[in-house]
């Protein structure tokens, strides 16, 4: 999709904006739906800002409701190919399509404790990521308090839509 | 899909909750998988109020996104047969995939005519309706007051998703 500026996106009617930003936070397009309200955006900061602002203001079962349609990292949806485009090229992007047996078997183990201790997935902005430090930060957040947990796999849901928003939009990835 | 009952529905982890009421409120998975830090649940009536609940704490904008995400009745996502399964079974129930050119061009005026009028697309549990009512009522709410409207589209909502969740859960259609 080609870059495009926040005169176009104001131009949009909520079949078009749903359509291109449905899916900057992953299978959530009611969130970008809803930000659409808000249109005239002044730009890239002010969208992202409308989008962040309906998270933290969501009940947490809201935002446990969020990470929970988010896919496991290198779990089920990747050897299916059931991912969206947004988080194959993410996982793809952090090598995760590309691990051997034993690397994936580990990840599972992890994956599937996590979603038994927190009640969702593991969530990571993979971009940010590699091969190597996925494990070992699955491994490390296993052991947080649930509070402290839901606090930071919100945050890189954010991390996730502000790269997904940039990409959109043109941005200095910053 | 075999109905269900609500032992059944309480054994589910959240992933498998999702696949299977992810679409109870039309492509906003995102509300199961609230919904599911509700569980256990004790009956049917008591699964749906608490998609009722979500709905009904949403702000606004949220309320209006829910609606953003549900298709023209007879409209472009028909034609295309990109509808969800669920939302085709409907308007086919309903007669809309049988129309002639005369009643399609009809229904995408009027379509058109709420979606500039509201800013979300006219809903209408299709079920409880057939090819004949459903432009007669499009006509009339298009002229209803915008806060009367929402409400309106928001009561069609729920009354599409308590026949879902019925199909799920085998219980009589009242």
């Amino acid at each position: 999709m080609q870059a495009m500026d926040i005169e176009k996106v104001n131009s949009m009617d909520f079949g078009e904006f749903v359509d291109v930003f449905g899916n900057v936070i992953e299978r959530c397009p009611l969130i970008a739906a809803a930000v659409w309200s808000q249109s005239p955006f002044s730009n890239l900061e002010d969208l992202e800002k409308h989008f962040f602002a309906f998270i933290d203001a969501l009940p947490q079962s809201g935002q446990e409701g969020i990470l929970r349609c988010h896919p496991d990292l290198a779990g089920r949806e990747l050897q299916q190919g059931t991912l969206t485009a947004e988080s194959q090229r993410e996982q793809r992007g952090a090598g995760l399509t590309s691990l051997n047996a034993d690397e994936r078997l580990r990840l599972a183990e992890l994956n599937a404790q996590y979603r038994a201790r927190f009640g969702f997935p593991f969530v990571l902005a993979a971009r940010l990521s590699d091969r190597a430090a996925v494990p070992r930060e699955l491994a490390r957040r296993l052991h947080c308090p649930p509070a402290q947990e839901l606090r930071t796999a919100l945050g890189e849901v954010k991390k996730i839509g502000h790269l997904r928003l940039a990409d959109l939009l043109g941005a200095e990835q910053t």
